[in-house]
């Protein structure tokens, strides 16, 4: 059976991921990584959780608490504040952890190369992700160019990403299609209990919920204006 | 003062490569990883003793023995044996961990990102190195491809390998010309206390020495036959 590693931060793409990946046949070998956020036993609890609903042939956990020590983002940094969410802003915002993704694809890649996996699955959103220039095509088609020279098996080794072109309500439908277990994921930046309902992560989920014309499963501790007069209008059709 | 990050293990390429970044006036960030290898505690004691050498600005040093679990080299997985050296062998030696120069490059371009350091330098060798895929200049080329894409400031990072077309004996020269702490470092994979002067570490060291003419002033805990030679021959002259 093909082995594909799927890169398992517990939140809703990379849940919605690894549901593709499974639909497509692969046999699932799953790597979570700490790096000491905020959130980190809430997503480890949604790791778990989604690893065992695929019946995972392997798991990995990896801690890269590091990239505290390194600092510079408010997602490790504990001074650094995480703002309030704004899907107008332009900047990248201080949840920026510097050149995480190519942190986490490093380990995949040498987890990879032992156990001869042929994919790496990772749910990179370009359009939707908040500006992090390790989300975009163009970082995961040089990453590839990479893995091209960089191996010392030709196992063929190829990171994909399903969702780079998708907008987040693509990506709730095809959770919702192939059947994901959404209801396990974890997306807030903030709180661990109910989701805060406030930062950039669950802004971006509940819209997409939202234009999806769907309801998210998880808790929150509050929701903004958008989706309550949503779920208003819901209730009232 | 224009800041480099240099990674040192602590072995002669290393120490050599801070040589040539201290005389290029970088104000130096020494960065050493652990990942489980057999040395750790002589090669961190050696990483210490270059750091305060060139009195560098700050020293990082991180645990990667991720690489420990995922295995798949005599470096990290003690099932796997650390074969005698052979410089004429044309496989990959099972001392190469897989993707382990990507992975250390990858925590070095985070700290990069936060103290807006413009260059990381690192000493890997093409010629010289065992064949390890990651020391190839193809490899780094791609990684500096990846760079240009993949950070969040233009801080203009890029990796520097000025020992990528280096025999082992021009980097004695250069060490030697440069006044690194030669002394100071250590290379070889597999003992503490001396260097065993059998593994591939050890001969590629000695004989980078002796065709530099020079004498390696660490202790072995014996000679290859043509080291032995070479300073028999030297102390007949």
């Amino acid at each position: 059976m093909r082995k594909a590693i799927v890169l398992v931060s517990g939140g809703m793409d990379s849940c919605v991921t690894a549901a593709i990946a499974k639909d497509m046949g692969y046999e699932l070998y799953l790597l979570h990584t700490n790096y000491g956020q905020r959130t980190e036993n809430r997503e480890l609890k949604a790791f778990y959780d989604i690893a065992s609903y695929y019946d995972a042939k392997d798991t990995l956990v990896v801690s890269i608490d590091y990239l505290k020590k390194i600092g510079g983002s408010a997602l490790t940094d504990e001074k650094i504040e995480v703002e309030k969410g704004n899907l107008n802003r332009k900047e990248i915002p201080k949840t920026y952890v510097p050149f995480r993704n190519a942190n986490i694809l490093s380990i995949a890649t040498s987890w990879a190369e032992v156990i001869e996996a042929e994919r790496i699955f990772i749910g990179a959103v370009e359009e939707d992700s908040s500006g992090y220039p390790d989300c975009r095509k163009i970082f995961y088609d040089k990453f590839n160019d990479l893995l091209s020279v960089a191996l010392a098996k030709d196992i063929g080794l190829k990171v994909e990403t399903p969702l780079i072109n998708m907008k987040k309500k693509d990506i709730v439908k095809k959770g919702v299609e192939l059947n994901a277990p959404l209801h396990l994921s974890w997306s807030c930046y903030k709180s661990e209990d109910k989701a805060c309902g406030e930062c950039d992560s669950c802004l971006l989920r509940l819209k997409g919920f939202m234009e999806a014309g769907e309801i998210d499963p998880i808790p929150y501790e509050k929701f903004p204006e958008f989706y309550e007069t949503y779920l208003i209008k819901r209730r009232g059709v």
